[in-house]
């Protein structure tokens, strides 16, 4: 076991809000020296998503939820008071005027500080995701792995 | 203390999808000799729901919750892209497809692995459900226990 | 490093349902001696706030956040069942019935017991939300107090 203190991230979910609270988690522990997770699974996947239109052979209900889930951190909602769409404009509006960072910023920070960035490849299946689709330099797993190193975690969150 | 690897989660969700990766996360716990419980507490109890007509008498908001809340692991929503009904259709479509399991049968697998699956009595009370209408070989307590377990957990979780 | 136990909680989540288990289980983990910290971030800040009309100056989007975000534990909707207002008193009414704690009690327990309740300043930034606004005797920190208490922690969630 190693002595570095360990924190590990699952995120299901696919709203902004909660995605950045784990990508601050975690850059906040990466940035005292943990040793840093994020296992995206389900709609967590979503922020992985690259923004751009591929041509990928898909079968029909993997195209359907293809295109009704959100192309990337930038395109997700909030977990409350979303207003179609509404509300993640202003929460970008006052993450600007606050000089904090938009989600895709923190996951670009996160990437610098080498924390592991991990798909889960069951739901990808599920979902009908390729790794085309998703950011460049993440790893794939599945559960074993992410057991693998929660097990030896100081903290371990479900987001 | 045991010298096993303990992985306890709270399945306060009503949620088919977050269900199911409470459920994935503890067979693959289990699979790893971890020592698993999942703690039923609100909506996650429906998870625990028998599929059946009951005669039980209830006072009036207790048959109200009972109506409407989902009867059984098979009956639950997704928390994301339900669509009236119809999301869940879509997953459990592309279970099938890629040999995935149902929650119903990763319930199955947990009682198989001796996963100790406990229903929260409190919130049984509030929510005006019986131990007639719960699954059998089901545990009941209340959040001592969980927490009797939980602190000497490997992996503690939320979902 | 202390010999007691320590149980964190990281309350993200401002549904009345989610901030009651959150609650139930700090108080619990008190009740058993453990050392108790509830960080409240994001929706979860709501649980804080005082229920008076309080003369602030404000932007416009921070107006519009505090206008539409519930003021304080009592008037915070459910996560599932929420009918426009009408699942709460539900829970509310099923809580006198059973003599079980509402939020507003469970709170004022968790003050009695030194539970420490910590808002995130990060995201009363972003929020709009002022000290004053907000319960008094209450901490406020930010992310890498929150892994302070965290990383010595026997059960951490993300609630």
């Amino acid at each position: 076991m190693s002595e570095k203190k360990r924190t590990t991230i699952v995120l299901f979910s696919g709203d902004y809000d909660k995605a950045m609270a784990a990508y601050i988690i975690a850059n906040g522990a990466a940035a005292y020296d943990h040793e840093v997770t994020i296992f995206h699974t389900f709609w967590g996947l979503n922020a992985l998503r690259k923004d751009e239109k591929l041509m990928i052979k898909k079968g029909f209900l993997e195209k359907v939820f293809g295109k009704m889930m959100p192309k990337g951190a930038d395109k997700m909602g909030l977990s409350k008071m979303n207003f179609a769409g509404f509300g993640p404009k202003m929460i970008k509006n006052v993450i600007k005027k606050h000089n904090a960072m938009t989600l895709p910023q923190l996951i670009e920070m996160a990437e610098e500080q080498d924390i592991k960035l991990v798909a889960c490849t069951m739901t990808m299946d599920l979902l009908g995701l390729k790794q085309e689709e998703l950011l460049d330099n993440i790893e794939y797993a599945g559960v074993a792995a992410y057991l693998g190193d929660a097990e030896d975690g100081n903290v371990n969150l479900f987001i």
